[in-house]
């Protein structure tokens, strides 16, 4: 380790145990750290030109020796961004160095219809537009974080296949970097990982069910994914393609699923499959649009909440699908939770009752190895929520580089 | 931690260091752990008055200095006993502290017929006559690893479920230690753990794929389990119940399952299934016995090699079936490996290219997300084995209580 990658560990160090002991003393993070008072002054001055360590203006209350000035995260400076790709529309959130959120955008944008690079220039005109607003104006964004529903080649950043969105070995990373040169995010780090996954992080970090260390997330758009954390760790597999959830052949005899399969759970509990079996008068045979999606998602619900019972009955037959999905999950990774994102929370009255039987039916473990099925609490944004928060967090963790002095 | 704790956790890394570097000086040791050579020099004695560890007889070659006499784990005086029960036997290994086999017993038992104590009583008794055989008298056996096929609750060493043995909430490792009372194990350690699970320690350590971290081992007895590996550790899940592969239901419509279900992969393809329909004039309509098993399992393999069609047939659908269930693993988990043991061994040439396609046709991942298919090579006694291993391994992790000096 050079002496600059010692220093930069400790700095990051310090950053960790300010934010744990806030408000604390420099006196403090030397305890709890094991550094001597000097080196801890020097990386506190350092945090604080790079605007991640501030003075709060008050002092600790000490028996002996001077009152010491107590440190905060400084969360006036730096921001850090998520973005999710969704098929019918983009959701951004930027956040502060406490994970509060600065700015919210829900951005149409009919994905499949538009093709790979048109999506990926939406999306850097997109992040250019945040970066612009008038709450991160004065910040510097640490880093940008993409999810997107598919298959993909996390350190390059390549989207292997999003069968929803129609993409296939779409180097994402790659565009954006060009698509945002000169830009004020040109040094930012962008990074790209599964929606599914970044989901669980935020599930992990701000839902109800934070803390679990055994917990699954499960996307519940058009296509359905998981993200699997394994004691508090995202399970990636060899290749990193675990939690691919909504390609369990579930119904050999079932619908074709975008895949190319048949009777994925996708096909049959994805929001298209339910949208088509709860609405017959109202889907076209043809897929359907991003817009689309959204407005009928609302008109199942109200028919569904009418008792109208060809709605009721879809809404039920795919929660008990889901939860088959859920079995699966139970039978290979006995999880302590599952929770059910995006529009599953809104039908989420039908939806949990019979995938919570279903699950418990389809287990080998008894009660479904004690996994809970919940609805997520973090609306339509839990992936770009998770996506800003590993990217905060990678200023403690190392992944992401510290802003420049 | 207590004194005694820190000095337990030292000669813990003492004995750790000594295997990695064998033969090596008291001097080495202390380097590489960064303990003081007068600790080292008295830890190494307590290890050696323990029977862990002993001098070679060699010096090293020293530039200055008294020639350093070297050391290696002493593998004459202690034994670490591997047993797993299987539906028609038990297995039954001791190896010493460098994982060498001292002795190996096949012993055919009915586990289903006689019950649960009978067999907790023939277990015992098994262990005792392994303990007295002439290669472990002069031993001290440190820890037995009894492995089942089935849900077990590891801390208390009690069977939840094993449906192929008809055993249900049975205390085992309480059994067991009442039955050994008395006995040259009275004072050992034992612990209870699922078949598949040790049967993935002992492919990691030992199969040709040993090393590689994310490896899945499938029982392959009357019964089908999966030991998950991720990172080289034990997927367990929140309840300790994951890798019941044997439980997916993979067609609706199939055959009743030991578990109660219909078209679990252990109904489709586990031996039970394979030789009912690879033999029909052969087996009868009742449940086989445990020693029939072992003897059709030999008549399928040979009809098989000589082209009889319905017995080719018959395991090529199996291979199929066990795609099927490669398939969910790599959606789920994606491993980089999947090791199949047990009966599948002498069957594997029918079975693995079946199971390759069908792993490669239902993985969302292309190419089944690189995961592999092979047979094991650690014959009938991988979970013996694999057990016997980690019993070895606690010395050095604190698992295990270090033997009196």
């Amino acid at each position: 380790m050079s002496f600059q990658t010692v220093r930069e560990s400790n700095l990051r160090t310090v950053l960790r145990t300010v934010r744990e002991h806030a408000p604390c003393s420099r006196a403090a993070v030397a305890a709890a750290t094991g550094l001597n008072k000097t080196t801890v002054s020097s990386l506190v001055s350092d945090l604080m030109t790079r605007g991640l360590v501030r003075e709060t203006g008050e002092t600790s209350q000490r028996r002996v020796g001077r009152p010491g000035v107590l440190l905060a995260p400084d969360e006036r400076s730096v921001a850090a961004i998520g973005l999710e790709v969704n098929v019918d529309f983009l959701s951004v959130v930027a956040v502060d160095l406490l994970h509060r959120e600065l700015v919210h955008r829900h951005v149409p944008l009919d994905a499949r219809s538009a093709g790979a690079r048109a999506c990926a220039h939406r999306i850097a005109d997109t992040l250019r537009e945040v970066t612009e607003a008038p709450e991160l104006r004065e910040r510097t964004v640490v880093g940008v974080s993409v999810a997107v529903p598919g298959l993909i080649d996390a350190p390059s950043g390549t989207v292997r296949r999003a069968p929803n969105l129609g993409w296939r070995e779409v180097p994402l990373r790659e565009l954006l970097l060009s698509g945002l040169a000169g830009s004020a995010l040109a040094g930012a780090t962008v990074l790209v990982d599964n929606d599914a996954n970044l989901g669980a992080m935020a599930e992990y970090r701000f839902g109800p069910l934070a803390g679990l260390p055994d917990l699954v997330y499960v996307t519940g758009e058009v296509g359905i994914g998981a993200g699997v954390l394994v004691g508090g760790e995202l399970l990636r597999g060899a290749g990193g393609f675990a939690g691919e959830i909504g390609h369990l052949e579930l119904d050999a005899d079932g619908p074709e699923c975008s895949c190319g399969r048949r009777g994925c759970l996708e096909a049959l509990a994805g929001i298209g499959a339910i949208l088509r079996a709860a609405l017959p008068d109202l889907v076209p045979g043809r897929p359907l649009s991003g817009a689309e999606v959204a407005e009928l998602v609302a008109v199942a619900v109200d028919r569904a909440s009418a008792g109208e019972p060809t709605a009721v009955a879809a809404l039920e037959r795919a929660g008990t699908w889901l939860g088959r999905g859920v079995a699966t999950l139970v039978n290979v990774v006995n999880p302590g939770a599952v929770v059910l994102g995006g529009y599953f929370v809104p039908m989420a009255r039908w939806l949990v009752p019979r995938c919570r039987e279903a699950a418990r039916a389809g287990s080998f473990a008894p009660e479904a190895g004690g996994c809970r099925v919940e609805p997520s609490d973090l609306g339509m944004s839990a992936a770009s929520r998770g996506g800003a928060a590993v990217m905060i967090h990678g200023l403690e963790s190392g992944t992401l580089p510290l802003p420049q002095p």
